[in-house]
């Protein structure tokens, strides 16, 4: 048996360990793990320092970006986030063992749908090494096995924080309930191992979203891009729309729920279509037009539609009407988040409507978009899949259902004899 | 682009105009689908004898199976029971656009996600005709698009079936919104298009299943194998035993959630044990045991723990105690459907506990593992997969959902600038 499987096993039958705990000894390994940080601070620092060090010259030799650097640090401000975002989980109403739905199927036969842990999980992620712990609470609070995946930058920071939160675990479940891996060789093993585990959550760029996507039969949860749109439409007020428009794609230009694409209708192009774009020029965006814009507001007529810029850049196209605006977001968009501006209750309730992607909003920023501002408590990612979960998922992403049947001796053949018969009620 | 491209994305078009219909029209239109297959009565009878005929000659020459065959006869009474079932699935209650949470986030600004399509499926099934109606039944209940593959002895019966249903989508959705496909490249095809299909569920042999599972990245709901346990612990009752055991094991050998192997625990080998084991041989069962049952019960010891024998046929193993019946159970099952056979509340509870499959039963036959039969209306599939949806599944697996936010011109960088603060508000 390959090392990566056994590790992928120890974290399978270490989740079920920690799924048949009591929810109060759940909720105490969790407050244990995020004590267990706080008490390890100076060791967390001194391998953070390490890896700082030694990510500085692979920036200057070119072979890291300074960007992915800068996410590395882990200040006592973010180990304070961090110890108290895992009190926070600790002290989440239990997600496991919901009664989701509840029947009784006839005289004495009881069916109850109960939420479950999904079972083994393994999360990719690049160099915030702040992600781990956060990740490492999730799964223990939903009662899953995990494998981790961290960067080669944040190695030294990692270990210790896997250190960390394997002495918590202890005596509860086994040390392998989270398991850690360093080498690339390792994510390609794992991600063969299609069951064994259950889900793959990258954290990271695109690129990595869809290198993971394209090589492995695990379910993935995430998403490749955010080609967000917003849309003015005939009847948006110009204040709001410049509001909204600078907010979407200046707020956070790197994130994936920023707007790549401004769509604008035929009928406002000279009014909240022109302020909007003047506004995005003038705080130094590059635009690039379809050939009407290009020639309205006098930008380069070079957009390509599907270009995820995630910086000061967006693509602006003039449209005809909603449902062209709509066509254009279902052939060119990701099925991230769209944003309609308008004061038309009839026309946003139509977009709504129409838009099948994971976010749709009228008269709000695409940056809304976010576990956390949806108020879902911690974010496990934003998933543009259409099953299983869809958009900012929290830790309810992380369940499954299972269903229990509770009888006296009752059989199928009975039904057929006559002996017995259903006669449902559902319940919940 | 190939004409199988456009199939896809004909459903996936069609099945946007579908889930933007009022649920009125959308149920007028599944009561006209029941009413044309209801009028065209004569239609499918002469494509179906033509069907029946030209496979009996295929299962002379031995290239079709008997089993096979007998499942392809459509006659009267099962058209009554389609054209029923299809007027009872439009009468049921709309799935889309229900609230499954709502929150306010703060001032103004109003979420909710809502029950939405998941977009695009494929659906492949073997010989039964009578799941081609049925099937997309579901899918213009959940305003999805359909891609339908069937079996080659059903292609004249399926024609007819595919052309009343497309008569009666008219005039509200494209015709295309329900596509019908007959070779197999055409499905090796089809499976390659991961990004315009979203779903597949295979309906047929676990071959099929396991096949389809291999070749392709879009998920795919159903289940290859059923590996079904009965667990017969210290205390369970031996008449209510036997009872459970030959329900599960004879009512219907071929099912996937007919038992495949009896645990039995050695404290009770000698008397609950051996009765079920005399009465499933009594009844023409062939027994398979492992060392330990072999000797006690005389059967031969050649137990293959992963087999799903489909046949009047099962595995015995003698176990120690409940922990080792689980441990059988992870080792060798399916994650299916499991049964515990006991007085004991305490085993029973530790046992749903601790058993990770879809269905987990206490004194109930493993033939209750059904969508009829829990009360879920029509069945999508039992699934064995861990995310989107598991064990039986009704119209709730062909849905996802979408967050929907209202605001009044909110952004994030308000927040930021303190002029607007989040204060949620979990209101569903």
């Amino acid at each position: 048996m390959s090392s990566v499987r056994a590790i992928a096993l120890a974290a399978r039958d270490g989740g079920r360990v920690l799924a048949r705990l009591s929810s109060e000894r759940r909720t105490a390994l969790l407050h244990r793990v995020a004590s267990g940080l706080d008490a390890g601070r100076s060791r967390i620092a001194e391998a953070n320092a390490a890896d700082v060090e030694s990510t500085a010259k692979m920036v200057s030799s070119g072979s890291i970006s300074a960007a992915l650097a800068a996410r590395l640090p882990l200040p006592d401000t973010k180990i304070d986030a961090l110890v108290q975002g895992i009190h926070a989980i600790a002290d989440q109403p239990e997600p496991l063992g919901k009664v989701l739905r509840a029947t009784t199927l006839g005289d004495g036969l009881e069916l109850e749908q109960v939420s479950s842990p999904i079972g083994a999980l393994l999360v990719i992620f690049e160099s915030r090494p702040d992600a781990l712990p956060q990740i490492a609470a999730l799964a223990l609070r939903s009662g899953n096995g995990l494998v981790l995946k961290g960067g080669r930058e944040a190695v030294r920071s990692n270990r210790v924080l896997h250190a960390l939160i394997t002495e918590a675990l202890s005596p509860d479940v086994p040390a392998g309930t989270i398991g850690l891996v360093e080498a690339r060789a390792e994510v390609s093993a794992l991600l063969e191992l299609d069951g064994l585990l259950d889900l793959v959550i990258p954290r990271g760029s695109g690129a990595l979203v869809k290198h993971i996507q394209q090589n492995t039969r695990i379910p993935v949860l995430g998403h490749a891009e955010g080609v967000c749109h917003v849309y003015l439409h005939a009847d948006a007020d110009p204040e709001m729309a410049e509001k909204i428009v600078l907010d979407a794609k200046l707020d956070y230009p790197a994130a994936c729920n920023a707007m790549e694409t401004l769509l604008i209708e035929r009928a406002v192009c000279e009014t909240a279509g022109r302020r909007a774009v003047e506004a995005l020029r003038q705080a130094g965006c590059v635009l690039h037009g379809d050939i009407e814009s290009a020639h309205v507001y006098g930008i380069a007529a070079d957009a390509h539609f599907r270009t995820e810029y995630g910086d000061r850049a967006a693509s602006i196209a003039i449209v005809s009407d909603l449902d062209a605006a709509v066509s254009h977001i279902h052939q060119y968009g990701s099925g991230h988040t769209e944003s309609i501006v308008t004061h038309d209750e009839h026309a946003a309730r139509r977009f709504l409507d129409s838009v099948d992607s994971a976010c749709v909003f009228h008269n709000a920023s695409t940056r809304f978009a976010d576990g956390y501002r949806f108020g879902l408590g911690a974010e496990v990612g934003i998933s543009t899949g259409r099953i299983h979960a869809r958009g900012p998922v929290g830790v309810d992403g992380l369940l499954t259902t299972r269903w229990r049947l509770r009888g006296g001796g009752h059989t199928v053949g009975a039904v057929k004899s006559g002996d017995w018969a259903f006669d449902w009620q559902q319940r919940v």
